[in-house]
């Protein structure tokens, strides 16, 4: 009769709270250990350096990614509600489970650098939730954000510790991964009255203005979310940078092949409010690199445009042949996108390699 | 016939202007005053490290307060309308008379510190409003953030100055302080037909909506709030991380209670939208001392289910009872988990003493 | 039959790429140029102190004028969707256009004061769309986007480097230029059934609830955009500070002045949108000289009042007198306000001279 949702919530942030009396280390050691070769004073400004990016970033978590899912017409609370539900579970846990896999042992410190790869573990979260977004209830996100934020913290310790790979904005480790466990959460609860659409799959006039205000505020941002974790000084400036130049490009492309496939060349609203965010998640994986800009623009540009088409073509298909029912379309966001970061990431390496092995021969 | 209200709103600021240009030291001064001890570039540096944490309070002010009473259905455009108008006086009043209150007879210089301190005034002020909201005229508010500021500037200057007490994100001096004495307000302003419940109070669909973006600024900021006026370095980190995992666990605890009180298990967008925050509210006080993360955490978490059995058990009785009716609930949001605020940060001082007197004993 | 927009916009983006692999540099040798006599770790850091900056700048562009514009009731989206085409396409150009001009030959380098200016550049177009907004179509506003902004950058390039004036916020070269030239436009497109009116050039409760985002991101963060480009130190916290006591002085003028002359003393909420921003315009160029807060607080009470009466007298004469139909009243917003702040710098140079003068001559 009664809903198990209170009490799972009050027992997880229980449990919560014991693990980190456990396992989180006193305040009074963390700077120490953060940076052990620096002087006190530069740990310090290290904090409040990159506590604006860290702040970017929490914006377009729990804004961005709110309100991008309000465009449903009666789902428009529910979405921005329980994002924020699942992204404050999300960055508690997603702060043990790093601390543990990074910790080797000793007591987790929670640094900036803590709390945005926390923010970052809860982008994976709200990414599949926009797959099963209004198939599924508050109290099974909670259990599938825990298991979610596990599943990234192992995957993403394989790739960039074990394999040694290069991924700053997390095109494959956060977009790809968070499509693709989202869509296969989505098949899972697929029913077959969702083949024919539902009625409340729509939006309405200022749902979609409201999903706008996600749109823009994670447009703006996408730079800082590339960024915040690159290596201080040219990397993160590249970052920035690449990641800037790429979303503007992705924009023309965007507007220009929503008109190209629609009806009398009229613009769609999802494809604005979706794809022109793509160019950050396509650029994510090289935004790092000493790539040119307009490599940069090139690689947002495809990125725009693979993802009008994605929602157009690929997302419908999805439905009808897959019975996979992706609610925000997520595939066309952050699926199509990550994987071309992916492949663009592997390019840029290999013409990075060559640059210098050539460099190398020329004695330069 | 004619609304007294221009004239005052011009008086008002023609005084200011006359008080500014009075008592308001030239800018060539002010980096030399500032910090005497430190060479200018030192000086300069400062005023742009803490600009970002300014710019997040100011969101917070105008955006977080705004927005946050737009729930409204039919006093929306109002109370975002005179929050502003109450703001932007309210910064300047502030900065005279906090200005008149530190300065020792001395000119008064603007710094960023006092700019915080002017947004920090008109805080209570915002708090107070929701207490009266829709009872209220705009020449009403001119008035009473005349008065609020002073009377606020004065506590403060006495609980700081003269006890010398530490309340670092201000649980006590802004907001129990603000509730209450929006709740006396509104109890004076109290007329019978407010007991049965008014067909304005109540929200629509899209004007909760709204108030989610008043909400998750607020809750995105607070970090900033609590730290802005901390001391640079580690109470400074200690005061972003302990309100940051203080919000995010009083989230889940808030959802939980909100169900289980609710009908059916239904979630209250009323708690959603003020619950949510009392994390930042309570660990206010001790935000920036050596507490561990995880105390940070209960008292958040003990916060959030204050709040919604504030929410829905005492707001109602003060509207029967007290006959003190409180539109926004501020008394719920602001007034009860200051008083936890306050209570913890007693607890704080209590451990922390008896922490360093056995460290001295143990010669540590 | 087909639109010509989708062509249009591929176009565009694939010429901006290729001119940017011919004109802008290789993002290694960056920072160097950048600040040739600096060691690295100084020009790095100084790209992320001024990031914040930029971004309060970008949220302006995208979130303040994009949103701004939403308050007719059904133009909302499209307000808001050609905003973010127009300001993407506007930043690449405007990099481009201001690379030209101040490259002397070399390769651009993209660093953190070119994007603000691109930026800026942005900023001038989007305040000329507010005066053809609806009357327009996406193609032509991609055309007067490449026109408006060459024409920018060689009229403030005459400004600042050839007469060597200063106009560190752009009261004149951004937005007395945009508005006007925006005017300009408007006459061209004006069709006799403007001048009754239209029944799509109204507002409607929720609208002018959305324009209030695009109001309060704007007037939180334009001491952000008076300052991003001044000197770092003094002329930049002056910049801020002066803006901060404009902006606030501004907001009550303007609410006593629409008041004044609102029906039976009710406030127009068009002034609350837009007069409120007046003081930021007008402040502009005088912001960054070592002006007494006092005489920021002049200007910008000025500067609202001006604006009320503004769209109250003259916004109308413009539709029936000149044949300009002037959607969102930018003469009043930016046209106005840029002529005071206009005025108010030669007034404050003025005073400067003679002060310095007098300084020289007493010997301090």
């Amino acid at each position: 009769m009664t809903s198990p949702f209170p009490f799972l919530a009050i027992i997880l942030e229980v449990a919560i709270i014991a693990l980190f009396g456990l396992f989180v280390g006193d305040e009074q050691d963390q700077n120490n250990y953060q940076q052990p070769n620096s002087t006190k004073s530069t740990a310090v400004d290290g904090f409040l350096e990159l506590y604006p990016l860290f702040q970017d970033v929490h914006v377009m978590i729990f804004v961005g990614f709110g309100f991008l899912m309000t465009f449903l017409k009666k789902y428009g609370f529910s979405s921005v509600g329980i994002n924020l539900l699942i992204a404050a579970l999300g960055l508690q846990w997603g702060t043990l489970v790093q601390g543990f896999l990074h910790s080797r042992g000793e007591k987790i410190h929670v640094g900036i650098k803590n709390m945005i790869n926390a923010d970052f573990s809860t982008a994976t979260v709200l990414i599949s939730f926009g797959a099963v977004l209004g198939k599924i209830s508050p109290c099974q996100m909670l259990i599938m954000t825990i298991i979610e934020i596990a599943v990234f913290a192992a995957n993403e310790h394989l790739v960039t510790e074990v394999f040694m790979a290069s991924d700053i904005g997390a095109s494959m480790t956060i977009h790809a991964f968070g499509a693709y466990f989202g869509l296969a959460v989505a098949g899972v609860l697929y029913r077959p009255g969702l083949r024919r659409g539902h009625d409340n799959n729509e939006s309405m006039y200022h749902s979609d203005l409201f999903a706008m205000i996600g749109t823009l505020f994670l447009w703006i941002f996408w730079p800082s979310f590339n960024s915040a974790l690159a290596e201080a000084g040219d990397k993160q400036h590249w970052a920035i940078v690449n990641t800037y130049f790429s979303l503007a490009a992705c924009v023309l492309t965007a507007y220009a092949f929503s008109s190209l496939v629609g009806h009398r060349g009229k613009l769609d609203m999802v494809h604005i409010q979706n794809a022109t965010l793509a160019g950050g998640v396509a650029v994510g994986t090289c935004a790092d690199m000493a790539i040119h800009p307009y490599i940069s623009m090139i690689i947002g540009s495809i990125a725009g445009m693979v993802s009008v088409l994605g929602f157009k073509f690929v997302t419908p298909l999805f439905a009808t042949k897959l019975r996979i029912h992706d609610t925000c379309g997520v595939h066309s966001l952050h699926g199509l996108p990550g994987v071309i970061g992916g492949l663009a990431g592997i390019g840029a390496v290999a013409l990075e390699v060559s640059n210098s092995s050539l460099q190398h021969q020329t004695g330069c």
